[in-house]
C-alpha cells in the first residue's frame, strides 16, 4: 500500500441540493423557519427540496404524526423513530432523531440505548410494549394480529394511540428508505445535541 | 368438531370507517371524484379517512409519485407497487394496484406474474432491472450502493427516473405497513378488473 | 436507450417439451384425458413429460394426496397448495392451483387472498390453523413440535388430517422447486378461471 | 431438581408403524428385498408404509432419480442429498444418506464434511459447483437464473445433469419435510456404516 | 470436461502451521501433553499456535469453561458445543467436539443427533431446555430476556449453571468463527472416535 | 392506565458484582489500574469479575488483539468492534468501544456512523473493505472464501492483518453475547467521551 487514502467525507445527498433562492416560496419559508428555530438547517430539508411536491407531502405527513397531541408524549414518538431507524440501519434518522429524542426526553443516554437495543434501555414497561409493536410494524407487519392490540391495550394504550405508534413506524419505513437511497448525511450538529447538561429543550 | 365454522369476512379496516357526510369537505370531494371515475370507492380512501390530516398527506404523496410525467410509464410505476407489495405480503396493495396495473398495461396476466415472482414475468430487461432495484429499496435499502445506480443507468434510466423508482418503493413501504396494520380489505371489484378483453383503460 | 425493448414472453419450460406423439402411451393417455376434461393441457404435464419416470411418480404422488377422501375438503387441499406456493414465490403453482381453488371453493376471491397473506383471508379459524401449520412445514419443518399437533387437534383435525396437511405442503415444496427451476409457465387460461359468476366446478 | 430425568429415546415415527404382515404385497416385498440386501430395514420404509399409495409414489420417484444412469455418479447424487438435508436439519436423511454416501464414495470422512459445510469438504471444483446449485434449489429456488446454468455448464455438466441435480434437491425438500414432520428416526446401524476400512460397498 | 479433477484435500489451516520446535516452551508443552493423552494432536492446537498469545488466552478460556465443576456434566458441556457449532456450520468443532461428546456421554449416536437437530435428539427435557437456550445465545442473544432464565430455572438450573451454558455458547461463537475463517481441518481420527463399543472414556 | 410507571434504570449486570475487596489480587490490581488511567471503572471489568478465571482469559485475549502492533491502527481495531457490535445489537460494546474509537480516531462522529451503517461512514476504501470482511466474520463466517482474502490483499492488507481483522470480529462475537446475556450496562461516562473538542486522547 503506497500513498495514504483519504477519508471520504460523504455529501449531504447523492442528488443535487438546490440553492435556497431557487426554491418555491413555501419551501424556502419552511427552511428559514427551521433554521431560525434550530440554528441550522437539518439536511433532510435540503435533500428533499430536490423534489418540491414530495417535500410538501413528506413534511405534512411528518407533522401530522409528530406534532399532534394524544396519548404518546413527543419524546415517546421520537423513541419510535429512533428504534425503528436503528433496525433499518438509517444513519440520518438515528443521528438526527436521536438528538431530538435526547432534547425532548431531557435524557442524554436514551437515544443510544433505544437505537442499539431497546430491550436493554432505561424505559418503562409501557414504552417497552410500544417499541416492541413499532418494531413489528417496521420489520414484520404482515404478521400483525389481534394479540398485538391486546398487549398494547393492557399497557393502557387507546386504539388511537396504537394507530399513532403504527403510523410513525410506517412513515419512517418510508423515510429510512429515502435516506438510505440518497445517502442522506446528518448534520454534524446533531451528534452532540442534547448530550450536555446545560442545554434546554426547544 | 361440532357445528361448522363460518368463514369470517374481513371488514374494510380494523378501525371505524367514518360516514361520508361527517368528513371534511376536501376529503369528501376527493372520495366522490374517485367514485365518479371508477364506479366505486376504493377502500383505502375509507380506511384512511379515519385520520384526515394523514389522508391528505398520503394522497398528496401518492399523486406526486404516481401521477407525474417522467421516464417511467404509468404501468411501470404500478409494476413497482405490485412487486414490492407482494414482497411485503400486502393484501390490499397487491389486489388493488394489481387491477390498476392490468388496466394501465392492457395486459391481463402481468399483475399476477409481477406479484408472485417478477423474475419470471413477461417483462423487458429494463423493467427487470427496475424491479430488482425496487425490491432492494423495499427489502434491503441499507445496502444500496453506487453499483446499483450503474446497473440502472446501463438500462437507460436517468437519475430522476431512479429517484422515482426508489420513492415509489419507499412510499409503498409505508402504505403496505398501514394496510397490514389496519387489515385493510381490497374491494371485491378489484379482483376482476382488467382481466377481461373488452375492458377499457381509464 | 435507443430502440424499445420487447417484453420477453417466457416459454413453457427451460427444457424441451416433447411432442405428444413421441410420449409413452400411458403419459400421452393421461395428457389427452386432462385435455378432454379441462379444455386445455396444463403446462406442468408438458414440462414434466421431459422425464417420463419422474412424470409418473409425480402425478401418482399428486393424486394420492389431492384426490383422496378425508377430513379436508378438496378446496382446503388447494388452499394449502396456494398458500405455500405463494411463500415459495412459485409462479406456476400460485396461478394454476389458484384457479383450481377458486373453482373448488366456488369463491372468486379466495385464491388471491390466500396466496398473498392467508392471515388476512376470509377463512374459518380451522382453516387458519391448517394454513399456519402448512406454512411451518413449508418454511420451518425443523421446528415442528408436539404443540403444533395440539393446536390442530383443538380445531378438530384428526392425526390423519394432519398428515394430509403436512404431506401436501411437503409435496409442493418439491413441486415449487421444480417449477422455479424449469421456469414453468402457467397457461394463460388459468388466470381467469373461476373468477366469473357463471363458471361451474369441474 | 429431584429425581434424574430419563433420556427419551425417540420412536421410529410419530405415527403408527404397521406390522409387516398387514402391508400390501408389493410394499412387503420391497421391504423384504431391502432387508435382504442391507441386513436391516431402513426406518423410512416403515414410517411411510403408514400410507401405501404415498409409499409407492415416494420410492418410484426416489428410484427414478437415484438409481438412474447419467453424468452424476451415485456418490455424487448422495452428496446432494446429504448437503441439502443438512441445510434442512433433517436428522433421518443426514444420518441414513450419510451412510450411503460413505459406502458409495468409499470415503469415511466425506459425509460429515458435506453435511456440516460443503464449502470446506474434500471435493472437486465440479462437485463444489454441483452442491452450490443444489443448495440454491433447496433454499432459494425463486432466484434461479441463467447464470446458474452457465456456471454448471462451465464445469462440464450437461443440461440433463443439471435437471438431475435440481430434481434430487427438490425431491429431498419433500423428503426432509416428511422426516421432520413425522420425527422419523434413523436406524442405529446407519451411524457407523461406511466408517470402518474393511466394509464393502453394496 | 477433459481430464478428471482431483479432490482437493483441505489443509490443516489457511495459515502456516509452525513446527513444534519453533514454539514457545509452554505451548509446546501443552501440545505434547495433549498428544500423550489423546494419541494425536488435535489440529486446533497447531492452527492457533500461529499466534502464541491468542493460543494461551484461547485455551485458558476453554479450560475455565469446559474443565470446571458445576451443575452441568462434561458431556452436557460438549452438547452445547456441538449444537451451536452445527448451527454455525463449523466443520472443525462439530467433528472434533462430536468425538469428545460421544466419548464423554458413552453414547455413539448422540453427537450426530445434536449436531443436526437437537430437537429430535435422545436427550432429557432438561437438556432440551439447555440446548434451546444455548442456541438463543449463539443465534439471537440480543433477545435474551427474563423469561429465558425462568424456563431454565424451572428445569433445575442454578444461575451459575445458566452462566456456564451462555459462556460456553459465547466462547464457541468465537471458536467457530476462527475455525471457519482459517478453514481449520479436523483430524481424521475424530470422525470415528467414540463410535465403537469397546472404546473407553478418557 | 393509573399511576405513572417508573423508568427502570438497568443494573450493571444481571449477576452480582463482587466488592473490590473480595477479588483476587491480580484482578483487583487490573481494575485499580484502569480506574487510575480512565477515571472510572468500565462495567465490563465489574461484570466479568463474577468469574475470575474467565475474567483473566477474557482480558488476556482482548489485550493480545487490541494492544498489539501491526498493520491496523488502534482506531481501526476499534472500528471493527463498533461495526460488528452494532450488527449484534450489543448495547455495552457499541457505547463503550464507540467512546474509545472517538478518542483514538480523534473524530467525534465516526463511532455513530460505523455503528449504524458502516457503508455510509466517512472512511477510506481500505477501511470499508476491512469492515465488510469483519461483518462477514460476525454474521456469515461459514461462507468465507478465497475471494474475501483477495479483496483484502488488493487493499494492501497482509495475511497477518487479515487474521487480526477476523480475530477481533470473532472475539467480539463472544463479548457481544456475554454482554447481551448479562444485560451489561455501559457506564454513563462513555456516552459523552470523545465528543467534545478539547478532550485529549489517552
Amino acid at each position: 500500500m503506497s500513498a495514504p487514502q483519504q477519508c471520504q467525507r460523504q455529501a449531504v445527498s447523492r442528488y443535487p441540493v438546490p440553492p435556497l433562492e431557487d426554491l418555491p416560496e413555501d419551501i424556502r419559508g419552511r427552511i428559514l423557519a427551521v433554521q431560525e428555530k434550530s440554528g441550522f438547517v437539518p439536511n433532510v430539508f435540503l435533500a428533499l427540496a430536490h423534489r418540491p411536491d414530495e417535500f410538501r407531502a413528506f413534511f405534512a405527513y411528518h407533522d401530522a404524526l409528530m406534532e399532534k397531541d394524544g396519548g404518546l408524549s413527543k419524546a415517546e414518538r421520537e423513541m419510535i423513530v429512533v428504534a425503528t431507524s436503528g433496525a433499518n440501519n438509517c444513519h440520518y434518522c438515528v443521528v438526527a432523531h436521536g438528538a431530538i429524542l435526547r432534547v425532548r426526553a431531557k435524557n442524554p443516554l436514551i437515544a443510544d440505548q433505544v437505537a442499539i437495543n431497546h430491550r436493554k434501555a432505561d424505559i418503562t414497561p409501557r414504552q417497552r410494549a410500544m417499541l416492541d409493536f413499532a418494531m413489528k410494524v417496521a420489520l414484520d407487519a404482515r404478521n400483525i394480529a389481534d394479540e398485538d392490540f391486546d398487549a398494547l391495550r393492557a399497557q393502557g394504550f387507546s386504539d388511537e394511540d396504537i394507530w399513532d405508534i403504527a403510523a410513525i413506524a410506517a412513515f419512517f419505513a418510508l423515510s429510512n428508505r429515502m435516506a438510505n437511497f440518497t445517502n442522506m448525511r446528518p448534520n454534524d450538529e446533531f451528534y452532540l445535541l442534547g448530550r450536555l447538561p446545560k442545554e434546554k429543550s426547544k
